[in-house]
């Protein structure tokens, strides 16, 4: 017996890893030391200018809007997906990304759709400034059916101890400020896949004339990143006074409802006024079809708004203009903190 | 429709978050900020005395050994198996551990197999002075079969530029020490598994008179850590020339075969003397049982060596004896460098 028998082709895995190696080297930024093969993947901090970083670092998957990839057969976007995701998490306590790692499982690694995956992923390093510097390739005969795979994502970024943003500061009167969400980004697809094709029995290529797209289109949509309109507050120290920034919230599983809740100092809640924006046709055909409950839309779907922040009232405007400025022209004022009143420790965002 | 009915339940794994985080906190270090639940981890770094840090990252999973750990209902071991992997990975470079992030899937999470998993992660990460803080815990309906799950780790260390070990100077004439393996860590699973369960039709708890323990205790021997036996060497530092070790490979998939080229300069290969160290009875067991060939093990499994160091020929006696003193009864010289001949470009380890 020898170890190709029994369903592991190392000889595959190492052509794998020779095809991501160039897409990896498309990503190299100032500090990364070494190529993908050797056991670790070096970043030298001194080459970026941080008096006393703060390493920001997180985990995460794309869930089952793979399962909506692998119907279409198109990969590439979940790369994006994952990489920009882990950014944004990131980015919500003022740090700018390093490095990022993946790990992709498989049953039987089928070459193609690796390298497309990782394709996908050098892709959104480039356009985030963020060196791939390693990953794992697993092949687990008997975990994943035929042609399923399955992609973790590792981000580590910095940021200037001094620069954290940690809500610390949040009272009553801040404002919110909105931006719009691509589509679904990862979030809410279980539910979504079982409205489509369960429930109504539609194909991941059917054309939905109330979303104007494909199934796979709309289902497909890449995550966006946030990066881009968000740095140019982070450093805004023209007054030596710090972001004008208090605090951000990326809107991931648990929408709107479960997130914004997790930079919220006791004693204070979000209002969310809803018609300050308009819903996106795609959740709203989604709500229809499976005759979901707003509560339950608003706590698994991002509803068109995939990032938060939170300023002083007297720093709205500014922080504003100056999302416009860095091309988010949907930024508005979507909500305002409030006092906490009693009994609202379970409901600590209400919409009106 | 609500989000529980398409398989996905927020409030389990919210009871399973508020779990790990307890977890987690038991694991922290000097230089942790964050607690587990706010979108990144944060670690900082000027807490520990570093001059001029290269960050050193890896990310690994368990492969198939994740099968026998679900046929024996033991989970914990896992935990120990990734994060050890991971911290020896980082080793080879010269780097001790600063934090861990996991990513866990499965198809419906149970909270309790979730809880066990991370114990071991915790166990293993206060072993390493390594913390926990971060991981992304996600159900997949409809990709991992009931009651399975994957997990993948991801760990950042670092290391002083000047003490990278890189294996640059490595010569002809220097010599190899081996450090015993605590059993086949988390590689040639498959292949072990089909020899034991396909061919040979054993169960997970029949006992093998040949290795003197059951299968399952057998083949879930956790995947040992070398930092504490390796870290004095690096640290030692007594006559200002840095450390004696040159280069180091961790044993992991492809065996020494495979693992030792990867730290060695061209023109440089390795002779490996196997009768220096006896040959677990776990892995002449395989063997017989599989009829697989000599050459197949040795690129297959670690063969009773986990971790190999690289010294110049006038400082292993000093690195054997460091060794034995950290705990290391059976460290012990198992080979030496060599001048590359022409066509050993395709044989860079050889056995005799």
């Amino acid at each position: 017996m020898d170890y190709k028998q029994s369903g592991v082709d190392i000889d595959a895995g190492q052509e794998v890893v020779a095809r991501i190696a160039g897409l990896a080297r498309s990503t190299a930024t100032a500090g990364v030391l070494s190529e993908i093969g050797s056991y670790g993947g070096l970043f030298h901090l001194g080459a970026r200018d941080y008096r006393d970083p703060v390493l920001v670092s997180s985990a995460d998957g794309v869930g089952t809007k793979l399962r909506v990839a692998l119907l279409a057969r198109r990969h590439r976007g979940i790369g994006h997906d994952l990489v920009n995701h882990c950014v944004n998490d990131i980015l919500v306590q003022g740090a700018e990304p390093l490095f990022f790692l993946d790990y992709l499982a498989t049953g039987r690694l089928s070459p193609d759709v690796a390298v497309e995956v990782v394709e996908g992923l050098a892709d959104a390093c480039r356009v985030n400034g963020c060196a791939l510097i390693g990953g794992e390739t697993a092949e687990m005969p008997g975990f994943y059916a035929d042609g399923d795979y399955d992609l973790a994502g590792f981000i580590v970024g910095a940021v200037d101890r001094t620069r954290l943003i940690d809500g610390r500061d949040l009272v009553p009167g801040d404002r919110l400020v909105g931006l719009p969400a691509s589509g679904l980004h990862t979030n809410g697809y279980s539910l979504a896949r079982s409205i489509v094709f369960d429930r109504a029995g539609l194909g991941v290529h059917a054309v939905v004339p109330e979303i104007g797209t494909s199934i796979a289109d709309a289902l497909l949509a890449p995550h966006r990143t946030y990066l881009p309109a968000v740095r140019p507050l982070l450093r805004d120290d023209r007054a030596g006074s710090g972001s004008p920034v208090k605090a951000m919230a990326h809107i991931t599983g648990g929408g709107i409802t479960d997130n914004l809740p997790r930079v919220l100092p006791a004693g204070t809640a979000a209002r969310i006024e809803r018609d300050t924006w308009s819903i996106p046709p795609i959740f709203t055909w989604l709500q229809h079809l499976g005759s979901v409950g707003d509560a339950e839309m608003f706590r698994t779907f991002n509803m068109g708004i995939g990032f938060v922040l939170v300023c002083a009232d007297a720093e709205v405007e500014g922080v504003v203009d100056a999302l416009r400025e860095a091309g988010e022209a949907d930024a508005r004022v979507i909500g305002r903190l409030v006092r906490a009143e009693p009994g609202d420790a379970e409901r600590r965002v209400s919409y009106e």
